[in-house]
């Protein structure tokens, strides 16, 4: 290992970036197991994988921050983006295993639109993560995720309604709900990612 | 525009006191819709524009927060206080909208109870936004908030009591929980308002 | 009372232990009060006193901060340590209170797994919060924390799988949902105060 005065802090940014790559992952694999019926065994298998998978990049992060003399901002930042973008993962996997649970057969298209904004989300995120080296052109990155976190707000809302329509019965609504509720976090979760984001540009500015 | 020395920090009171204004005015609002059965649409459609105005003004805050060089307390500070107040006018917009997804009729009397506690936190907020100022006097405020939303949970536990006790079918309990935990909700976030208010004012002394 | 020239700051370690060892009081009547049923309008009756007295133990500790002059670590972590011991007394008082509110009788299985491994996460905050004042051995506990909160997340899965699974009917399915979902809350606070132990241990090295 070669002798190194500056500590190699820009690890950071290819950690985070990393994280958030796992995310646009799940969230694909989250798409596919919501419309194919029939492959959610080896979908949600391929979920909790990657749920590991992430949890490990996350704890790196952590003992990255713990033995670094400089770290690029704040370690309670770093600390809180790593967190976040973990409790993305956990309600991804949760929604998944939730519908493997209760034993849900199709589920309502709005689920699938959930879905949808969800990989959007981890898309933008993914992209911001390496703009965290130079702090530019963030803002739009963390405008586009209130705007599709108000969209997901505005769906859950429209499931909600179809959930009480009088179309299902108390079991199916309390099910499916168990459902809707995680990927409705999943997407709040995205939007704490974005917040910590801004905080950071901010105390930068 | 006139040239300024001095950064106009103090527009950050008053920018806190509309907000809390705004909730004054959302509570009043939802206390006429839990109790007016036949002016929900209309009651309803104040709401949401409300909560369009308060996301305006908590953005504005925030845009004051990056342009400002100086700033009367921590820019997180100011953060949170603006997300938290926006976080009650989100949860009585939510908690109106659905009632009317569910379709529910006249609502229980405990629910009143709670929107009653909901209308006294807003107006302990409102009074104490431009004490934010002087830092006199803000305990009073916090230790009422904290007394209010003690007697929110209580009256949030005899409500769960009652939906239950047999009165209620599985389906009714399911809608009547989703707007009781709404404005339970809400008075947690108060409670969060009050909060950032005791940690700016412990940093202060 | 004697004149001291050094502020009494030590006291805080000792105010974090006794609040610490409140819940593993709380968690043992808890244990008892799961599993035995005839004892629950008493055992409960102790939890609101424990409750109550965690409730006076957390203001003592914030009246404190207000009125050192130093503080062993920065004031808003003390905060939000003694805060978030509270919550977890919050929830266990709660959780009781819900199974007396709902009436409901023997207890599922995995509710007492549950309650097992708050009594653990109780004993292991408990003996690492005079480490606090060394900062040494601390990484062990939030290490031990983590594995049983990953545990009381499987454990609350299964216990889910087991509601959804035909032997409950809706009613009692949303029953005994109040009574898990507030028991899992519990392990998720016990994680929040690890994840506070983390915050302070990280920047003190």
């Amino acid at each position: 290992m070669a002798f190194r005065l500056t500590p190699k802090d820009s690890s950071f940014y290819d950690m985070f970036t990393a994280s958030a790559e796992h995310l646009v992952e799940a969230t694909d694999v989250l798409s596919e197991f919501v419309h194919e019926h029939t492959r959610r065994e080896e979908l949600g298998n391929r979920l909790r994988d990657l749920e590991h998978t992430c949890d490990q990049a996350t704890h790196a992060i952590f003992r990255q921050v713990n033995s670094s003399f400089v770290t690029p901002f704040d370690r309670e930042d770093i600390y809180n983006l790593a967190s976040d973008l973990d409790d993305v993962m956990d309600c991804i996997e949760a929604a998944a295993d939730l519908v493997v649970l209760t034993k849900l057969g199709t589920l309502p298209a709005e689920m699938g639109q959930q879905v949808a904004l969800l990989q959007r989300c981890a898309q933008v995120t993914a992209e911001s993560m390496p703009r965290l080296r130079s702090m530019k052109d963030l803002a739009d990155y963390w405008i586009e995720v209130n705007r599709l976190e108000n969209e997901a707000d505005k769906l859950y809302r429209r499931l909600l309604s179809r959930l009480y329509s009088g179309e299902f019965d108390a079991l199916e609504i309390l099910k499916l709900k168990e459902v809707a509720d995680q990927l409705e976090e999943a997407a709040d979760a995205f939007e704490h990612v974005a917040n910590v984001v801004e905080t950071i540009a901010v105390k930068e500015s």
